[in-house]
């Protein structure tokens, strides 16, 4: 099935969380679930979720809601998850990068480390979670000997950009860079930031000013 | 100053970003800082930086740019965060839990763990990071000692929307949920959820689809 031509970000984020509610319905053995109960589960508005699902095709049966197993399915598949397993290299063992190799999530997910690199000469060769650390020196080779897709980057914020352009020039084409500093990458490489820091000053905004509260998210 | 009445949240996020970048032009003893240098550094647009600013009141100077001491001095004002300390407790001290007790750039930004608690008793009693782990029995009055303004939920699925219950009966109203599930929480709280591996599975879309390649956040 071809890709709809225009999907907007938010919708292929959401895509995500679809998926999981209905990887969630599936263990429940719900055969249905309605776009209401969905965008309850979610803490998204109905016509959200009729729009979102409707942006992918038809997949609802009238007055049951959508089938449970057919709809994850189409999802997954859509996602580029189902049956898929991507592979990760990690950059930066330190304390955050540690923990997300040992992150049970990411692999439940169809998301395996399968390398692991530290420009600390004391770690490289240690084991961490199976994974051998080796030096970023090595990068280009193991990227391709281990058919990675993703780099993961938790390295300090004055070496992300070195290490965002090793993984480039290795021929990585995905990024996820946890240092808090924008990262210059050039056409045709997708990236993704997440500054854990930031989640917390968005919250300490509405804290601050004793707002109406909400979901902030 | 009083708060602007209506903030996107997408705006509060990117304050967060500026204050960011702000920092470190301060570090570098930059004394202005052009919108336009501002956007490139962030990937934004020069209009969305003039839009954001002007939201919160007029920082230009014509022709030389923002005074970066000042930005910074009001945006973090604005934020929240200016000689403010944000006390946080965290709720499961597993693998990234613990990462995120270890994490240093929320100490730097003003957030402090305060409070860790874990259902395991094995863990309770021990040092992580300098905090003794307690039980989730103790949140109640943990959280009213030690005057917690955040509560970050790093337990499995199963048991989120139970100790998020916890922290809300404790009087907590801001939410750092790690969990990928969905919590219900009343009006008056503020949410704001991090799923690390939603963040690969957008990144998956992008890489299955080989669309037109580009930045996805």
């Amino acid at each position: 099935m071809p890709a709809p031509r225009v999907v907007s970000e938010g919708c292929v984020a959401r895509l995500s969380l679809y998926v999981r509610e209905l990887t969630r319905l599936q263990k429940t053995r719900a055969p249905f679930v309605s776009s209401r109960r969905l965008a309850q589960q979610l803490g998204l508005t109905d016509a959200q979720v009729r729009r979102d699902l409707s942006t992918f095709g038809q997949f609802g049966t009238s007055g049951r809601g959508y089938e449970v197993r057919r709809l994850h399915e189409r999802l997954t598949g859509i996602l580029g998850i189902a049956g898929h397993q991507w592979h990760v290299a990690l950059a930066g063992v330190g304390n955050l990068g540690s923990a997300l190799l040992a992150y049970r999530g990411f692999q439940e997910r169809g998301f395996l480390f399968r390398v692991a690199v530290d420009a600390d000469p004391r770690k490289v060769g240690t084991l961490v979670q199976g994974l051998s650390v080796a030096s970023p020196q090595q990068l280009p080779e193991l990227v391709k000997k281990a058919r990675i897709h993703i780099g993961m980057i938790t390295v300090p914020v004055e070496a992300a950009q070195e290490v965002c352009n090793q993984f480039l020039q290795a021929g990585v084409r995905a990024i996820v860079n946890f240092a808090p500093v924008h990262l210059e990458v050039p056409p045709g490489v997708w990236l993704r930031v997440v500054d854990l820091a930031s989640e917390l000053e968005t919250l300490a905004y509405y804290l601050a000013h004793h707002g109406k509260a909400g979901k902030a998210s």
